[in-house]
């Protein structure tokens, strides 16, 4: 667990408005789930986490479990089936909180991920997935990011191929999968049927091509209708005008036991994990009692930051102007009045050194309205209220 | 713990960001704790709240014991101590999140607070305090409420007067202060030497001439400093333009043991509790080695919404819009380029009752573009961007 200090809790608060102001713009409304749940709700709604995956706690008078939840999904479920089931179809939810994974091994210290994500459910297809890969090129835009991808592929395609794969052998193939590992797929082909296809496919990804080429070695198998049903989604999305960053990954397997159809992550230079991922699964809803195709996608805003600090594009930090002067000087409630943060330092070298430590962007002492590093922005004259309109102008100026 | 459907959590939101926009523009910087604190760290800033009241919870696997924060004030100190050392005084923290206090009982149902708070570090006396009454003032207005009083009280009078009382009576009187019970402290008053300053002290409050009586009635005790620092800062703040809001009370005893002077509150009609509670701690951050005064103030969201309500000062809920259609239709990108939050429902009957059940505010069918009670506010003609803009400047005006 850890703390944001002030600098960095406000540029991912920064991130999370934009972000979530997305989702509102897509009709997307927010539902506040609390942080702590019952052991049986995450449980029921695990997905792509494994049990271990959660973290546990007991209260030691009462004996009750609860977890720290390691995604959200569940929460949203479990708010629909016993408190929004009236509503129309489709729901749109949108959530903010932070997620907890604990990590096994030596290693105790447990991640925590602070996360924004939409629920879209009672939407099956190719509408339901099409809404949420524009939706995240969207907000990911909306955030600041210019240059990213978005990975797309189908959870069936592998699975059908290793439906009837006896377990030891899916495992080992799964895992090889999971990390790109041809060497070994290639050494395991000749063990199970759809070996060599699965092989084949393991090297495919770029554009609409790799997909095409993906139909016809899965042609004549279970697994080509998911493949077809990719290649259409591709083209769908092609015409929503999401070609340039779309990239096809047929042979990808992320968390293919809960996915049911669609899955997808968006990255970027910086961080080495998703910025954001989702998925179809149109079987979770049923655990719940209200069983409905849903789509998902969860941005971890930590990764989000980091892609645009990577990408220079991170919004500038300082802000505020530090007045030289008692608690007392009018200039203070002038600039408030204006909306501008302002607090007073008496004695000049206090009042720049208390701007630098926290993050202020101007200092104005006397009649003189400065940046940090001493270059003059404007020299202040007249009355109180005629020198802080001048300073609001400045401040309001595009830069 | 409780969940926030859409029309709460929207509130919610608003609610927080109008309050802590209002401590931005005061100078202060939102710093973010983990939800989970380690129980050293709580129980170490135990304020007015006793060990009973955490929530305790045990990682069965470690045996490490976590906490969830009955007030953030703790961390706060935590961070301040381990981290932010080296920053200019004084510290002026803001901070969002939600606190749990236990109940104790068989109503095990545990109390889950969402607050947003302030503290100022490093800023003694008078000056301190008066700042944070004015942005408990000024937060309030932000938020939408009118109409509210602050009480203004000094914990080390009521100390200063059971300083050498024995513990038995000193709580007995405690608790009878804590009720404003007069009958009770009449019945205690011979029974300690100070017992009819502090009868005659509890049945004062209103204005400044309540103020001047107790320090007449405290004339010659020790309790005399505290109460004649008290009248100081009411007419300081009356100097400041509080005077209507605020209520003297000078025989509060609220968190006297933790709070070392100032103590404050705000109420207004609706909750039966305060919406806004501070004071003064000088003795707090010495606990985490980083001895400061310091005075704070926490909000309480819940009891501000209720309020706000109260005085049917609410935001409007519904926003956006439902255009009858498919997903493919041009009006749908048409607003959302315009920041208008837009979904589209296919059939006149299912787009309504869309729009009813998910508190969008218009629909717009064919040409006419209307409100949920079907009185039609334009009639859109032209081209998808002209009718766009019409709806656009219609959405604009202010209601």
């Amino acid at each position: 667990m850890r703390d944001l200090l002030p600098e960095e809790a406000a540029s991912r608060r920064v991130l999370s408005r934009r972000v979530l102001e997305r989702f509102g713009l897509y009709g997307y409304r927010v539902v506040t789930p609390p942080a702590f749940e019952f052991a049986d709700v995450v449980e029921r709604g695990l997905g792509t986490l494994a049990a271990a995956d959660v973290l546990r706690f007991i209260e030691p008078e009462s004996g009750e479990v609860a977890v720290l939840r390691p995604d959200m999904t569940p929460q949203i479920a479990r708010i629909i089936a016993t408190r929004m089931r009236d509503r129309e179809t489709p729901f749109r939810i949108a959530y903010e909180g932070t997620v907890v994974r604990r990590r096994i091994g030596r290693a105790k210290k447990h991640r925590q991920i602070p996360q924004v994500g939409v629920e879209l459910c009672g939407l099956a297809g190719v509408e339901g997935d099409l809404e949420l890969l524009e939706l995240a090129a969207d907000a990911a835009r909306a955030a600041g990011l210019e240059r990213f991808t978005i990975d797309l592929a189908d959870a069936e395609v592998a699975r059908a191929l290793l439906a009837d794969v006896p377990p030891p052998i899916a495992d080992e193939v799964t895992r090889a999968l999971g990390r790109k590992d041809e060497a070994m797929l290639k050494e395991l082909a000749p063990r199970y049927a759809a070996g060599d296809r699965l092989y084949a496919l393991a090297r495919l990804h770029g554009g609409r091509d790799a997909l095409e080429e993906a139909t016809k070695i899965l042609a004549g198998t279970c697994a080509e209708p998911p493949a077809q049903r990719l290649l259409a989604l591709f083209d769908a999305a092609i015409a929503r005008g999401l070609g340039p960053v779309l990239h096809a990954d047929p042979g990808e397997v992320r968390g293919f036991a809960y996915y049911t159809g669609t899955i997808f992550a968006l990255y970027a230079e910086g961080p080495g994990e998703a910025i954001a991922a989702g998925g179809r699964y149109d079987e979770l809803l049923a655990r719940f009692g209200v069983p409905m195709p849903a789509v998902g996608l969860g941005v971890d805003l930590d990764a989000l930051a980091w892609a645009i600090r990577t990408a220079g594009r991170a919004p500038p930090l300082r802000e505020g102007v530090v007045v030289e002067g008692a608690a007392s000087d009018p200039r203070l409630a002038a600039l408030r009045k204006r909306g501008i943060a302002t607090v007073t330092v008496e004695g000049v070298e206090r009042a720049r050194a208390y701007a630098a430590s926290w993050g202020f962007a101007y200092v104005w002492i006397g009649a003189s309205f400065s940046t940090l590093d001493g270059g003059t922005v404007t020299s202040t004259t007249g009355t109180v209220d005629q020198a802080a309109d001048a300073v609001a102008s400045v401040l309001k100026k595009p830069t």
